[in-house]
């Protein structure tokens, strides 16, 4: 028998499809997020040219479906994405191969990744969280990715705010003022009328937007209890950021629990491809 | 071989020892809470009348050591209730009885005997909120309940406030404001100057009450992302804030996320004590 898994990393602008059963020996190709038909279509006959393949994985923009009872099981399905919504990827994908799939958010995917080969090694009770245009969260409870009703939406949390001192609106369409309205990056360009990269880093935005991304790392604390708190995304890459969130953290928590660690993925790019192979590894 | 098992809730004030295998069969006794040594060895009397048990659940306010790998494992550990801290309950209860014993929350063990026998049968994500002198709250996801590096403490997530239209502080001797220091028992008689059940349905303090509990709420759809949320404690026996609360947390996600089922515990003053039995019964 083959021991080579398959991996799609399915984003909303690029799909990266591998296989391997690691980041040591990792066949990557990536492609742009087309149609549902060309896009699944390129990534089939990737993993046609290197099968037999043992399981794929998908790691997926949501919502997903991740209910095994549900006739929609496997589907992205809601998506404001044009054409998207109701795609039956892991259907499509599966019976096209003849393999097993298993779909997953790509936070969730992260989460796992990280737990496997990354920052998060041996640990059970992790959460990735991914601050960038939106912001989502993964998670590991107790070994297992958290599912639920639907699964995991951390960016929509709802934080404390002063309206008085942070006069911006926020800019969730559902929210507003939720985590990721107040804290994604295109957040930060609207309050302060600039990218976030241009912003120098002793500049006020970011001790706000420490503060309420700590927020969010509390609110995580008194819910999983994770033992560490993975932060990537394109706003993360400001590494400022981490020494300001701890201390938020620990000062919002004030000794009452222990704290998470909090630190950034160390898969790097690759994080996302190789949760969809963790996904299909752990079957 | 006997099918008794044997269920401890070990509360603050009070201590509920009973032996069955579930709602139909509970023998149960109650004595209140003293000293370690004299309370447990009520416990160990009353079990030993009742030997040979299969095993032993324990239902504990808290916090306590729930890491099997730590050498406080099965301790209640930093309680601030005089003569408590550092009790390694478990150890106590299993070699007096030779029993094995399985010690987890109080809240855990609610939301657990909610899943066996009460409102969320046969569910496997579920959340059981208590509302009462403080605020806390168990988990289950995909069956099995949340531990962590810690243990959920989802009283002391922050939510949302209008420091302007709210100008109470908070009761929460570590963090002021958190949702346990905003909505609290305590929380509501020190705003408001009477007790909670004092208050006329129609008062203000419900919906300010229901919109903080909704925000508790909506975080842990976004975080767990429950099917059931069972709200108990003695703040919720005011049965009018449960069609308040759906509506304030329907508001809030906006149609973003499928909703949870919200509503109170179907086992009524058993809860814990069943919750004990479930964890013996799950091993």
């Amino acid at each position: 028998m083959t021991s080579t898994f398959g991996g799609i990393e399915a984003g909303g602008t690029k799909f990266v499809c591998a296989v391997g059963s690691g980041p040591q020996d990792l066949e990557r190709t990536t492609f742009p997020t087309t149609t549902p038909e060309e896009t699944i279509a390129r990534a089939i006959a990737f993993f046609r040219e290197r099968a037999p393949l043992r399981a794929l994985g998908i790691a997926s923009f949501g919502p997903v479906d991740l209910d095994p009872r549900s006739e929609t099981y496997g589907y992205i399905t809601s998506t404001p994405k044009a054409g998207w919504a109701n795609t039956d990827i892991s259907g499509m994908v599966g019976r096209a191969l003849g393999v097993q799939v298993r779909l997953d958010t790509d936070v969730n995917a992260a989460a796992l990744a990280e737990s496997q080969w990354g920052s998060a090694r041996g640990l059970d009770d992790v959460v990735y969280l991914t601050v960038g245009t939106g912001i989502g969260g993964g998670a590991l409870a107790g070994g297992r990715l958290v599912h639920g009703l639907v699964h995991p939406e951390m960016g929509h949390m709802r934080v404390p705010r002063d309206r008085y001192a942070d006069t911006y609106p926020g800019v969730c369409p559902y929210h507003g003022d939720c985590l990721e309205g107040l804290a994604s990056g295109p957040a930060i360009e609207q309050r302060w009328g600039t990218r976030a990269e241009n912003l120098p880093a002793d500049h006020l935005a970011w001790r706000l937007e420490a503060r309420y991304l700590a927020a969010g790392v509390v609110n995580l604390v008194c819910t999983l209890s994770p033992r560490r708190v993975i932060m990537g995304g394109g706003v993360m890459e400001q590494a400022h950021l981490f020494p300001l969130i701890r201390e938020e953290v620990a000062t919002a928590l004030n000794g009452y629990v222990a704290l998470p660690e909090i630190g950034p993925p160390a898969l790097g790019k690759d994080t996302g491809v190789l949760g969809a192979i963790a996904l299909a590894m752990v079957g």
